[in-house]
């Protein structure tokens, strides 16, 4: 690819000079992009049919922070990682967190886990039983505290508490519950920490979900208040749903806190993010960077502080490959909606211009930006081709004699 | 059916009084419950492929309140009429109103159009064209002056604003303007006026809807104010979307304003009410008869100020039977609703006994509420059986004098 | 409910001889109905997330055994069992067929696992390697001849196989070793067994499923001959799919050979059947039913001789009481659908009365069948509660004993 | 653009060079690519709830071969135009077919309508009215008597024959309706004509409809004989469905004989084809040109002679632009699919490598291929970008003459 890059580039640069793009904008922004990669990423996971075990997963949390630091030394842009409690337990978090320093990361947003032990197989925070309830709202609290040792500043949270069948709970009380673990344990948090609230259709509650769609996250934020925001999983919402307009209503309300970052076809199948429609995930950042650029402020800071999260199942995937090409998939279609002329899509969409509009829009879409991207990892100081750099550093090999049966969920 | 049916309902009563059901308390909802019909449901209507033409459609507004006095004559239960303008436009407001006074009806919820006009093609109050939405306002304002002329007390929004491809419009500046239109409508309104906002996921925007979910419409009439509340259209969701749930939702909210009754199996198919999936729209009562029940006393002020309203569209079915046919399949369900053991229920699942609250809900949903219905038609002097009476009435023939190419929309 | 129980069974006889329902047939159809529970469905089974473990649960073949057992002894509905093999494995099926039948059941189909082995990961009569497929096909060749051993002669067959990206597969190739794979098992087949073919529309393949729809695996049933058929399981469809319109396709064609029953609101949720929406399984009955009495007796055989089976995944449920119930409303709706007014029906539709024959076909699905149901137990000795009879029989607490770990997927 | 489009196709030269592709035969495929335009995609279309009619709309089908000679003469690639009748009925189809001629156009495949005759309200070939399932197959016999007037080899056959309500039709008599009406249509084809089937997930059918799958069409095109193929129109599956793979399916069946293409997010949004999800149509071109490649003579052949057509409703766009923007995106993503690299792909798969045969399609997806079209189009003396050239044509402003009202369905 070498014999002919640079060339790609000078032609690469011009035509988006001709398009009154600022490519030094553009790539002040690709630098900037960081995605936060989770612990559990990297260990075994799989469908409800089996976990097939590979070869050199991580046995501990340190184990996976090695894998992620070698994730970020290839592509630069992932120096926080997620961990979740108790799969990352550990008996001294101030070690676990000099670890993560020692290797070039810090700790990104703390999830709890309320779906595995077997009290809370009928609910955890909105499970009728009170002792049950009390014993989840002592584990988030436990993991504010983590967060304190840790030095994290997002507490990541998912319930998959939900029913199976009509009947089998009642929706109130299970809703007035869940607001008021949230309450308690948005008091614990301190003035820097954020509660990101996440949101999903269905699964593993068949019938109902107690936090089903972006309104409920979004009520319950707005009664906590300006720490707690919205968690949007691009696979947990029904077929169909417009996303993108789901993010610009949220980044509109000054209430989108995070993204954790995956793709689908059907249900919320947590493949590699930009997999399976990439066009969607170029909409996104769309109206992410469009509102980079809102008239209001409040609007502006809640765009530029977005808690990008991969938070993928790779069944099948090797673990390592898999999260550098959900990076390198994220960068693209980031870059593509930087280079989005904005002006023009302006006067076409005030003009009605329905055909000019799009054609505006999908221009950008249609632009490779792999010389863009070759260019940044250059003046980075970054393999210009991570996976390839992976592939060819040996570290796979190293790892094989964890053997197989590391981490898994 | 005559012979048996004084045994039957005898059987009835002894069984549901064995069950602990208070009788008198489940005979004085169901006289109480009410649904408005909307005037356009007594005209043609179809798909984009056809509108294929009835005789004996009504021609005008007047005709169409014949016609539902027909079917409030034969049910006892859909004394209002939801009116459409400008499908329902006339002269003199006051003019109608009598009209439909003298044929024992009052006019329920106002609905404006404003998707029919050709300016509003890509939007009304979401035009990026500031003259079509202020006309657009301007149309919502003369509805609020209709309401006051016809005695109404709802204001019914559907918007069709949306966009059909990516980056036709920008979203949020249209959401924007949806609620500065709103903001002006809201303040017109009397004291003792609803404004109901609907949602709908998709159609006849194909990319976004503006309002295109419960949270959009709910979110817009938190910031209006109280007299503002949601719209549930039942078949304005995802596929696989838990209704229910967003009505018990909004009823603890104390934010669910009315219905648009229908069924689906698809999209928005707008079929007879309850024949697709009757046993969702038993669950939606469930959520309902619940929150009557509550102890908080705003829960059960909303759940018992709720606007039913049908919302069909009859393309293939003869009008006036579809509709009595609707109303059957409503107080069908609610009837089975009323008698559900909520003490049992309740108790239950608070000992989380998964399988032992289903069949005690599931029970309810079995019971063959026919000779309920009949005592309490019988009660209250209607025919036993609306359908078979409005068929042997000599109504139809009578109607048919009008001809075709009546009322369509 | 005894001291009116004969007064509403008496009500019943007169109502539906009014109706023109023959009783006696209708009471033999019930009679005949059964239907095959899995032994798979008594053991531990979950989600993604967690499997729970209940206290109880078989930890061998036997012990499922001795769960069927007590479900047919208190439905009579259930005299096969299905095996799955390598969970079901023995050294000598001789013995387990014994033993199955000392506790009066027989052993139904036998199903091979082909996704659970780590060779499996990638496909299995479809994997690129050819060892693997070699493997695949050695392992249905097992099967058959555990068939033989066991008397079975249903060879139920779902392929996990399928892919999570695009062009990780080749369509084309896989679609053929799938076909070479069938060929070769098909041929091992006794001329008195059955070939059932399942498809599922995703999960766990996210991209693509090998065999994805009914037509995948109907197109290869008919080119194998007259021994393979479809086998349909009701939760393996797209969302608004109507599986009854499949299952009448499939009947005109005479291919319908079984079914796997449960149901879902959302995706492949394996819940108990019938309860998520009773009146799909009503009217998957009506066509079987319907079927019954065509004038084409290849389309009346295949109705005749199809194969009822559960598979379902009770996650959160006790396992007997969750098949209990299933067999209960199965029979629910089966005997609703008997109870159609087939004449009626027919002159209904002949006269494109589309409202009356929809109700022609509603006022079936409308009737409380209880009274039949508990007048047909007790006339063959059944308890008429079967679940009551279930959970005062001590059963729960003698298998009690196995403790916690028992058999699971 | 023209300052570096020289250098701009020189690099895409060597990069694709460097890759292995020969771009002589991509070149010669993009040549040979044409797309069928349909008559009616040229006049006013819209949603049930309103037709929004523009000026310029062609008034009868001589505009609109006109306008379909205009994108012919701006692409290239649009020689055939599909008729509509009797929305394209004339005396003389000899006359039609001259005048086609003279503008440089052939007239396609014959559309018969069977959905906008009040008679065809609950079916056409499927009705239960025996005299309009004759008026419906005189109307099929007198398409292919026009077909042998115009000059056309192809029946291209949607039946919008569903229900709308459980019982309301029979669905085992009006499948073999259906297959009766085939048949006779069938008979009545010269050697020459193919007949194309298509199917329908549902509308205007909201409960059945009577082809509503692949595999209904195929197996009633198996039984018709080699001259009937299936018709996949993109916009009619369930959400999820992976298209591609019934497309290659079909191919391997020998059975796909063409494409209405179009793209929808929801439902059958007829919107212009790659503007929802660009990568699918991408996946679709992936299929065929792998077929083109097979060492089946039959697969190879099929694909090879699939017909391509539009098939939209242009409901907010201008039309002619519309249709220029359609087969643009055609040609874009058919243009990415000839630049895989289909050794490297196959070598992937046959290791199961999972990602690299994913990165081995992608790549050739994320191409910029806007050098090499316009390098195509220059080569044959077509518009570089021919949205623009119409724009600056002068066209639309000469058919502004025409008014609005011109033809709608």
């Amino acid at each position: 690819m070498s014999q002919w890059s640079d060339r790609a580039y000078a032609l690469f640069e011009e035509q988006q000079r001709d398009r009154g793009i600022d490519l030094a904008w553009v790539k002040e922004k690709l630098v900037r992009l960081q995605i936060e990669t989770p612990s559990w990423g990297y260990g075994d996971s799989g469908t409800r049919f089996k976990v097939f075990q590979k070869v050199g997963v991580p046995r501990n949390p340190y184990e996976k922070f090695d894998d992620a630091a070698e994730v970020h030394r290839l592509t630069g842009a992932c120096e926080a990682v997620a961990i979740h409690i108790p799969w990352d337990k550990v008996s001294d978090y101030q070690e676990l967190k000099s670890y993560a320093e020692s290797v070039g990361l810090k700790i990104g947003a703390v999830n709890p886990n309320l779906f595995q032990d077997d009290d809370y197989m009928l609910g955890s925070v909105t499970n009728a039983n009170a002792s049950i309830r009390r014993k989840a709202v002592d584990h988030l609290l436990e993991c504010v505290d983590i967060m304190k040792q840790v030095g994290s500043n997002a507490l990541s949270l998912w319930f998959a508490d939900g029913t199976n069948y009509p009947g089998q709970g009642h929706l109130r009380r299970r809703k007035r519950w869940l607001q008021e673990a949230l309450e308690e344990t948005y008091r614990a948090l301190s003035p820097d920490m954020k509660m990101l609230i996440e949101y999903k259709f269905f699964e593993p509650g068949f019938y109902h979900t107690d936090v089903a769609d972006w309104g409920m996250s979004f009520q319950a934020a707005q009664k906590l208040g300006p720490q707690a925001e919205v968690l949007v999983d691009t696979g947990h919402h029904a077929l169909g749903t417009n996303v993108e307009h789901i993010v610009s209503y949220l980044l509109d309300e000054g209430k989108l806190g995070g993204f954790h970052f995956n793709s689908r076809k059907y249900a919320d199948d947590d493949l590699i993010v930009g997999s399976s429609n990439p066009y969607e995930l170029f909409l996104i950042f769309y109206q992410i960077l469009d509102a980079h650029l809102d008239e209001d402020v409040k609007v502006r800071e809640t765009a530029e502080n977005i808690a990008y999260m991969i938070d993928q199942s790779h069944a099948i995937e090797p673990k390592i490959p898999a999260m550098i090409r959900s990076i390198c998939n994220i960068q693209t279609q980031y870059a593509k909606a930087l280079l989005i002329n904005h002006a023009e899509l302006k006067e076409k969409q005030e003009n009605n211009d329905v055909l000019g509009a799009e054609n505006a829009l999908r221009t950008a879409f249609e632009i490779d930006v792999t010389p863009l991207l070759l260019a940044v990892r250059e003046e980075r100081g970054l393999p210009p081709d991570p996976m390839r750099a992976f592939l060819e550093s040996g570290y796979q090999e190293r790892i094989a004699k964890r053997g197989v049966g590391g981490s898994s969920w």
